[in-house]
């Protein structure tokens, strides 16, 4: 609107936030540095069409659209101002600019797909719980004066005076003392007459010094760090509970959408590592803050902070280098599981205070799939299990207490709602169920939170394609059905044809909200890769145990799994053919695992056994991957007497 | 001169440097803040009258002289326009002030002996040698590549690679990698075609990872941090020789010239542990930076750093509060060795390096008196030896094979020039040695740098004291004797009297140089408490071992020690009637100590097992100490037959 120094303002609607465009800065930037998370799949570079905004006044002032928006924009909405954030700035020389335009007014609406909000996040998880057994353990201890007589150090005396405790009786190390601690010794013995706790980490470090008794603040703090959610669980380490737990979307996000674009990033930016380690770190600390300020206690009295996440977000949260994940043959730079000083990792917790991060199993099965194994027990299962956490990609676990392997399928982010047209993730607006009426081809559905749909998120997608299939819509091999294209429902887009879920007027994009060929093709490969990658790493338990093993339940880990229609998973042939009583939607199994293993500390031994005990998998250099992944691009399978129990497809296959 | 914006600029000869006085800030904070060390034993509180300068231009803008300068400044030096830096400011507001006057010239002349320039340093010390074997050891080894079949990650086909070569072979610890190593390892790796050099600490920690061969740079330096002056020495850790060594003043005596007056800016300043702490690391920094430069190498190349001083620049130095060690019963929070991560003490060599700090003994016998132990090996005489280190505190240790004792005794200052009229430190100008011609007491001196005299040092006053005694100038007692005081030498200042050493046409201060009677009075506490501190010791050996221990040898530690004249130090009973063959100057020990402490590990081991063993006498409080005391106060003792060896008392005596 109006000028200030050097800067020209923009207004952003609706979040009515006003900016300082700086020179050489494209609006995606400007967003993106001022903190505004915004939907982009390929990090600024043109290629994705996602960072779609609407100039409402002062286009005159930018750049004309450039080749990337002539391709991914229609013409229509070029006409209508319609441009791609990453592609358009301001044109003029700023200083230029501010004299020849004194009162220049820009304003831009950022559509609601655009903005990353209001997004659904899983924060539960099935827990069978744990004994509690914490790494951090408190002890009130009162200490000897000194005299001239005695002149014996403060940390002498205090050594003397815990070693009359039986927490340390038990113990075979002499105590150490963290440096952080030793700052604190003389001041915290003098303030309340010698009378002080003691914070021991690992059973003999001790990692914190107070005066009086404070053994009732003692927590720790869990975390879940994902591609595109990051969630905190605050619990105290004296009653194992949960006191508060705070989620946020992973601000990376605006760096890249996946893994693969996040290490793109990196390689192509010399600060972009660190800036992403940053960014998350920065994320992390605000939901200690959230957790803390609803819990009512200082960040000072968290001690440990446990993590769970994929490779690539391991890697990243702890600032080394992932670009050799991304390349083959894929190897991290470690797997085993460490401890950190969390000061080290500029997270705030107390000072003395500890990161515990959860070992990784391979490149592409990270810690994540430690914590689904740790929190639903597969390893201790008699019946043959198979568990996949499903994301952008999928962690697919298959065993029992005998045998363990794993491994991880491309499955691209169609499931999130990515590559698909009117897709988007599971954020307020979005379809998450829907029904298809075979008799006239009328569409139900709901969306999250209730609102006007924006788009279809995941779940419904895959209630989609199977309410599509049981209707003719869709054939089994997942064309659109000849004899029904000329349905009302039906429209031609671009020459291409492309189902009708939800008409303009019922929107609140104004746009309908479609599922078009290339859509099917995308949950195709998605859903192909689960099943084939759960098979290739059955046919390896099979070769290298028993033959004939079979999968005698499912557990569905992540959000998504969360979410979805079981039934219709099967249905569309994403997972085996067992009876739904057996297939178990376990929740944000890698966070429990997480909370699991700060409450008990020997769970940190399974999961370093669990690591040099499983079997990887390399799914998509196995031998038989293009066979099996072409027969699973059917719905359900090409072979239906994989699927038995699905009778509906003796009726759908008569076409 | 000239006003720029909000400040005052005023220029300071003869060091032509032009400051920018702020508001509320007198001249002494406006000379520390900007970096320019000043004499002053009170850290700016008023009462000790060294911070004398003078204002050439401009005194109409400042205050007029307080209540201390009046006390402190003679009348004629107040007419002169001299003042104390820290109650001189400028008075009006400063924006009135520039209003005022656009033009103001303000010109102080600094004395030389106000300016803490051109000091000497000690930096070398007797080093009876040590084998090599240092903490930091380096291996160059050749690391498998991954693949497909074997998607091994980095830190784990690194573990294997090191687990062929002789140096890993004898760990009985698996290896464990420093966070700041495990960032390095991806691109390491990968730059050099999987040939690295791993940095081994303590045997199996790995604290780097770098391409290629560097097994030739590897680097350590060991500190003496003294109270009044810091040094370092760069040594290669392959050939265990001195590269490179820098010393500077310590920065702290901005803040008070003590350990007791920097307690009490700390007791008094809110942020004054951490801006001492501060100050001091700056300090180390830049030495280091210093002696990496003069070897052309990296700090990044030096990977421990070990520290000897006293208790409280120990604590300091740590950011440890030591206020309790000026406190009864005198206790540190720790004496313990300590191996910290030199980051986590913001010391700037390699970021996975440490740093080793020696053990305290008790709250006034710190880390440097373990290091004169370790390096005169007092521990294995045949012969009882005593040892004392002079500094602002003297530590004294008595022993052998068989016994060991130690104590600290309050010299005082006077050896270091402080609360001595004319006294002044161990630098450029200083009178460091003396005679007095008894025929027709004239005065021939030497001065450091053959300067024209600016003050008397340490050693010179020692030196005059003793001449002094064989001249008759002064009794045993230590008063002037009656029958010269109408000697020209001698003048009356303040109806007090004082012997000329040199007259003021000599000077380049325009003032005599004179030893007042309250010169040889504190001459006579800092002596006495020397030998009284010994004779304490020894008498606690005596009655806790055989009775009739006598002392064979003496070791003189420290810069001071250094530059004394034995003979003299003998004649005035500061140290007991040796023959000068068995009295022996060992120079910087405690900085000998810190280096061979680096060089071979095992004698950290030996520095564990000697802080256990030693015994700590409380001095002060031994019952016989006041009557030792006042004995030792004479020259060279109330009892002659002490110091049998001195034969020219009997002519003294005479008198």
């Amino acid at each position: 609107m109006v000028s200030n120094n050097s800067s020209i303002i923009i207004d952003f609607e609706p979040i009515s936030r006003r900016l300082y465009h700086k020179k050489n800065e494209n609006f995606y930037q400007l967003l993106v540095n001022s903190g505004i998370r915004v939907t982009s799949l390929c990090g600024g570079l043109g290629t994705c069409g996602k960072c779609k905004l609407l100039v409402q006044e002062g286009i005159k002032y930018l750049n004309p659209p450039t080749d990337s928006e002539k391709k991914l924009l229609t013409e229509e909405e070029i006409n209508e101002n319609f441009r791609l954030a990453c592609q358009c700035y301001i044109v003029e020389d700023q200083i230029d600019f501010i004299e020849k335009h004194p009162q220049p007014q820009i304003r831009v609406f950022l559509p609601q797909e655009l903005l990353v909000e209001d997004f659904k996040i899983l924060t539960t998880g099935l827990n069978k719980g744990v004994n509690l057994n914490p790494n951090v353990k408190k002890v009130f201890i009162e200490v000897d004066k000194p005299s001239l007589k005695t002149p014996i150090p403060d940390l002498e005396r205090i050594v003397s005076a815990l070693s009359t405790t039986t927490i340390i009786n038990k113990l075979q190390l002499e105590p150490s003392f963290e440096f952080e601690t030793l700052k604190k010794i003389p001041l915290a013995l003098r303030k309340d007459n010698h009378l002080i706790t003691l914070t021991l980490y690992e059973e003999n470090k001790i990692i914190d010094c107070e005066a009086g008794n404070t053994i009732a603040n003692s927590y720790g703090i869990a975390f879940d760090i994902g591609t595109t959610t990051l969630v905190g669980y605050l619990i105290n380490l004296n009653d194992g509970k949960i006191y508060s737990i705070a989620s946020a979307l992973n601000p990376q996000t605006a760096y890249g959408e996946d893994v693969v674009s996040r290490i793109t990033y990196i390689k192509n930016n010399k600060e972009g590592l660190l800036k992403l380690n940053t960014t998350v770190l920065n994320a992390l600390n605000l939901i200690i803050d959230e957790t803390c300020a609803e819990a009512k206690i200082s960040p000072s009295q968290i001690y440990e902070a446990t993590f769970v996440g994929n490779s690539v977000m391991h890697h990243i949260f702890l600032n080394i280098d992932p670009i050799y994940i991304g390349l083959s043959p894929y190897v991290p730079a470690l797997k085993k599981d460490l401890n950190i000083l969390a000061k080290d990792i500029n997270l705030r917790i107390n000072r003395g205070g500890y990161a515990y991060i959860l070992p990784l199993i391979a490149g592409y099965v990270g810690a994540d799939t430690t914590g689904v194994i740790l929190s639903s027990e597969i390893d201790e299962e008699s019946d043959l299990t198979l568990a996949i956490d499903v994301g952008t990609n999928g962690e697919i676990v298959v065993g029992n207490k005998d045998i363990l392997a794993t491994g991880s399928c491309a499955a691209g982010s169609a499931l999130e709602g990515a590559h698909i047209k009117s897709g988007m993730r599971a954020a307020a607006g979005a379809i998450d169920t829907l029904k298809i009426d075979p008799t006239d081809l009328s569409v139900g559905y709901t969306t999250i939170n209730n609102k006007k749909p924006i788009g279809i998120c995941g779940s419904g997608i895959i209630d989609a394609a199977a309410e599509m299939l049981k209707s003719k819509v869709i054939t089994r091999s997942g064309n659109f059905n000849k004899q029904l294209i000329d349905h009302k429902n039906f429209i031609k887009e671009d020459k291409n044809l492309e189902f009708i879920l939800v008409r303009k007027d019922q929107t609140s994009i104004n746009r309908d909200i479609t599922i078009s060929q290339k859509d099917i093709r995308e949950l195709q490969m998605a859903k192909a890769a689960f099943y084939s990658g759960a098979r290739i790493i059955l046919n390896y338990l099979n070769q290298t145990n028993e033959p004939n093993l079979k999968i005698k339940q499912i557990y569905l880990a992540g959000a998504f799994g969360n979410y979805i229609n079981k039934g219709n998973a099967k249905f569309i042939g994403m997972i085996p053919d067992i009876s739904d009583e057996y297939i178990y939607q376990i929740g944000n199994a890698a966070g429990v695992g997480a909370q699991n293993c700060l409450l008990n500390i020997e769970l940190r031994d399974k999961a370093r056994k669990l690591i040099e005990k499983i079997n990887y998998v390399e799914i998509a250099v196995a031998q038989e991957f293009q066979k099996e992944y072409a027969q699973a691009m059917y719905f359900p399978h090409l072979n239906l007497e994989n699927f038995p129990s699905l009778t509906e497809y003796n009726d759908i296959s008569k076409r």
